[in-house]
């Protein structure tokens, strides 16, 4: 099939990550490259951009905009959490959407985000298929949780990782200021999958980081967790906790003093279990003991990039382009990590509708038999992810972040 | 007066900061200079160590140790909290500290710390007099608080306002992502003095920083707080807000929901003003909201120095060598700002006992009208103290810390 002359459709999705806006960079360097690529044009807060006509043009943008884009965070496009429904149940927002397909001559539609954006990914990916409406449909992963399926990791994770392990090691050293420390139970996000509370572990080669660690791949118990903190407490004088916001109980109940409130997928808004559990320290165990939340800082910290993932988030921008100019449709870029020392991957694909709504969870394999820890193997994963620094352009102290206009 | 030959005793007091071993830094290479100090010894967590003979010694440190000292937050050496009582009601310590002086031929004593500090510095040097033993005891200057009085600004200050500034501008600009946001509540760390909180502004100047910003100079009334967070959200479907932890009302009674503990120097312990704000938000407004606690990471993030800081933090641990070999007694160093643009300062002596227990909080010239925020003369005192980088000493991706022998 000959490829088709148009314009290419970017946007963004579910929570950000400090790196998206450089997998954003990477699909521009590369669409600039390919004659059959005319246009590029970006959705303003993904989906809902596209619905609603609602769109950033690459000719308004200046080439320092779009240089600042590998040292941004949060979604330099804007971002949303919207659910499509399957178009054969409801087929009003395809229609709409295949009219500005249309209107726009969008040939090329790349989507940038996680789990649930694959899922929005694929469905309109099925649906212009069914319709018999040309349009080449790539997923680029990203998401700080890594929980993505058929990818070794995904761009977002290391600069996350590197972030909670030099935050977790400066903790930790502060914390032994003092000969009579204190519990210290740092929250973590990651949803229903520990890996970016794992990686707080590598923060321990050097010697300072978290004497526990509770995931939500383990059920949690509180008199298990008790007991960790008072052996550790008893021995150390001090204790540092790495706790994923989304742990739960034996029943799958969630230990987080959650608001009961959910999202637009139906997910329950996490948050406060470490505040919960240092009350716990407290009041149970007349331990002085303090919170930290460090909030969306972890997915937003642009000043402590490891370059690695910012090269491997251009990179799954690039392919993308690629992918799609080779014809390649309803599929999403993945990572393959083919080799460990000296670490080196390659890029591949795997079927969207297959990574959707579907959440990869730490193997048991990485987790230490006590439940409270992680294995030599989980370190030797997340190691290769957080090497190199692309340093913040820094103007009078403070950074520079991109300003879409 | 002759200089007399002796050693040189060393110690940190108080909550780490992430440039105080820079301070030890200083003293370090400038007493290595003279010949009348024949070693350097540092106390294990402050007077303490000194109580009980507890001392590392620079002959046990390697070149490497000392190099890293520039890029290790916490206190190297072990902190504390400890008060002292009045040598003529209680003269224990005392006798005690004059035996080990005497032991360790202590003619050079310089303390690192802030206003209980200076307390415990100042209390030492009375006695000394007192007693006519010949020792220079120089306080050092620092805490991330900048409430100490007669000198410009403190090292330390610097580094945590860099952290706290670029922080806020991730998470301002991450919170753009969405259409339709959140309150975000940022708890910002500096007890009774709202310098930290209010530096959080300089984000401003990037376009990304906080809406609304509290300081616990101006009492807190949650109405008037609810009213401003209400008119920004209207406009803005959004609000980031920065909040000290030291915040109180009318009567001067803490809206932190505090433990009612107090530490060694009568202090509340702070902290939950945040959720605390956050959750009125969301029961009293109905707008959802969260908040983020940064805790001890505000005091300990090496990993985004203010090289301005570090160089200063470096010189005040100098000048305090010089001063005392210059025979000056029961002084503290202070940082004198002799211009603004280019910025440029000088170190000055002020007396101890002056310095003590005496926090300098923010003058009302620098605070909005409306109580809710600041004015350019805030912008322009902090801006100096953030300038240039000191990046850290990363190996694989994770920070090199010193390691005190």
């Amino acid at each position: 099939m000959a490829k088709i002359k148009g314009n290419l459709l970017y946007g963004q999705s579910g929570g950000p990550t400090s790196v998206i806006n450089a997998s954003a960079y990477g699909v521009i360097m590369e669409a600039r490259k390919s004659p059959y690529i005319e246009n590029i044009i970006f959705m303003k807060h993904g989906i809902r951009g596209a619905l609603n006509e609602d769109f950033f043009f690459i000719g308004n943008q200046d080439e320092e905009t779009i240089e600042l884009l590998k040292h941004t965070p949060g979604s330099a496009f804007g971002s949303i959490r919207f659910k499509l429904k399957d178009f054969r149940e409801d087929d009003s927002n395809y229609v709409r959407l295949l009219y500005i397909f249309q209107k726009y001559n969008i040939r090329y539609f790349l989507y940038n985000g996680g789990n649930d954006s694959m899922d929005t990914c694929s469905k309109i990916g099925d649906y212009m298929e069914h319709i018999g409406y040309d349009c080449k449909i790539i997923g680029i992963p990203k998401t700080i949780d890594n929980d993505l399926p058929h990818t070794d990791h995904t761009p977002g994770f290391g600069t996350a990782a590197k972030f909670i392990i030099n935050t977790m090691m400066e903790i930790s050293y502060d914390m032994l200021a003092y000969p009579n420390g204190k519990v210290t139970i740092v929250e973590i996000m990651g949803r229903h999958a520990g890996w970016l509370t794992a990686s707080s572990a590598v923060a321990k080669l050097s010697g300072f980081g978290p004497d526990l660690i509770y995931l939500p791949e383990i059920p949690f118990s509180i008199e298990k967790f008790k007991d960790d903190v008072k052996k550790v407490y008893h021995e150390k004088k001090q204790c540092l906790i790495a706790v994923s916001e989304g742990i739960s109980n034996e029943e799958g109940i969630f230990i987080s003093s959650s608001s009961g409130l959910k999202d637009a997928f139906g997910h329950f808004q996490l948050g406060g279990v470490s505040s919960k559990l240092a009350n716990a320290v407290s009041a149970d165990l007349g331990i002085p003991s303090r919170s930290v939340e460090l909030g969306s800082t972890q997915r937003a910290s642009s000043h402590i990039q490891s370059l690695t993932d910012v090269t491997e988030a251009i990179e799954v921008g690039r392919q993308a382009v690629k992918f799609a100019l080779a014809g390649k449709t309803n599929q999403m870029v993945t990572i393959e990590r083919v080799e460990q020392k000296p670490y080196r991957v390659e890029y591949g694909l795997h079927l969207l509708s297959d990574c959707a709504n579907t959440e990869k969870r730490i193997p048991i394999s990485m987790i230490n038999v006590d439940g409270n820890g992680v294995t030599p193997e989980l370190i030797e994963y997340v190691l290769p992810l957080i090497q190199g620094e692309n340093p913040p352009k820094f103007k009078d102290g403070i950074q520079q972040f991109s300003k879409i206009k």
